[in-house]
């Protein structure tokens, strides 16, 4: 038995997300299909997380624990003939034995980026946040700073979600303009459903002049969803790397 | 009577091309659809040129000729909103009382993108053409010197074309790579149709050393298209601005 880890990118936007459901097109439902006709016989994997509709993967990580008939180094090739175009599977490493994509994670980079210019780019639809009206970047910037740190994000979590603990660690947060592009990278060992997009959201309100940027820690603290600002959309975020 | 002037982005993924044909997506019905809308009456609109099913356009562009009740500058907006989200009308400009995008243009830029790594991009997959061959840049960067000037380009013309005069000027051809890509820009008095594919697939050719960049000059005197290397796809390609 051995573990194997993918590293997977894929383009979101005609996946109903990653993790299989019924009567929709899922990654995980086309990994694991075409994973299952390599070594015939139906073959589960372990995402280390879902992604939501319409949203990206440059470096998404899966697991699984199978008897193996082929080198570990020839699934990338192998699995990328049998894959849809829009997933890729760019590399296939032994892990540990007890290796888990979810739960060895110890965290994660997302992207998320931002179009912000008067008239929409028709090319980057499906692969930014179209914002016309413009932003002020320096003032982003500044509310940047204020969500690094250990805080309870209740306030940054879509309504309804189950999940008790709301304490997470943002290490990094950073915002930069490069081609036309606006570009938020955040790094922190676990992030709660829609945290990513309700931060970048409340980032281009800021942007707005919506909300101050040093409203930002007392909105952190009310830990009120309706203090924060709005849900960016899916199709800007990318899920960049899982850290184990 | 005004003569208009549209710059035009667009996505070429979802569309058979830019000119109008029953029974398929073309950008320049969605235009048309749109402005008669506006306008009231049936407008009809002339494009600098076709563009095939796939190719992309940052600065097409098309002209028409109408009774104005609105004012010039807010078309762009008028129309976008009219327009499915994979067009963009980025400007108009009031033109000369003779201004025709396809007769007046005097000449144009193209650019072609390849993606030249060993495993494929998903989020690149229609806009850029994927080589995972190694390919040699140096020696593409040589072959585009020979294709500067006026030629004779019938060698590098789609197989079947009915055009006579197929002598054409190349002003500059480059090369340059950024974030993975690797770009063909080109600029010329006029193309041939398939022209820029041709030439893209020929250097691709020479990239992967199925032909030496000093055959160049021979293959363009021999103005046989099975000289040539072969015709990239069109999804690499870009109509990036019409010289008037």
């Amino acid at each position: 038995m051995k573990n194997v880890k993918l590293i997977i990118q894929y383009d979101g936007t005609n996946f109903s997300g990653w993790q299989v459901q019924p009567n929709a097109r899922t990654v995980q439902q086309e990994i694991e299909k075409a994973l299952s006709k390599i070594m015939k016989r139906p073959i589960k994997i372990n995402g280390s997380g879902r992604t939501d509709a319409g949203v990206h993967a440059l470096g998404q990580v899966a697991s699984f624990c199978e008897e193996f008939s082929i080198p570990i180094e020839k699934i990338p090739v192998a699995l990328n003939s049998l894959l849809p175009q829009d997933i890729a599977i760019k590399e296939a490493i032994e892990g540990s034995v007890d290796f888990h994509a979810r739960y060895n994670a110890v965290g994660k980079k997302y992207i998320y980026k931002i179009y912000n210019k008067e008239i929409r780019n028709p090319l980057l639809r499906n692969y930014t946040y179209f914002v016309s009206k413009p932003l002020d970047i320096e003032k982003m910037k500044k509310a940047c700073d204020y969500f690094i740190g250990e805080h309870d994000f209740k306030g940054f979590m879509a309504s309804g979600s189950s999940v008790v603990d709301t304490v997470r660690r943002i290490d990094a947060l950073k915002l930069y303009e490069k081609d036309e592009i606006l570009t938020i990278e955040v790094k922190g060992n676990g992030f709660l459903y829609n945290m990513v997009r309700i931060v970048a959201g409340t980032l281009v309100d800021v942007g707005k002049g919506k909300i101050k940027e040093e409203e930002v820690p007392m909105i952190i603290r009310s830990c009120k969803r309706e203090k924060a600002g709005h849900t960016a959309p899916p199709q800007g975020l990318y899920l960049a790397k899982v850290f184990y």
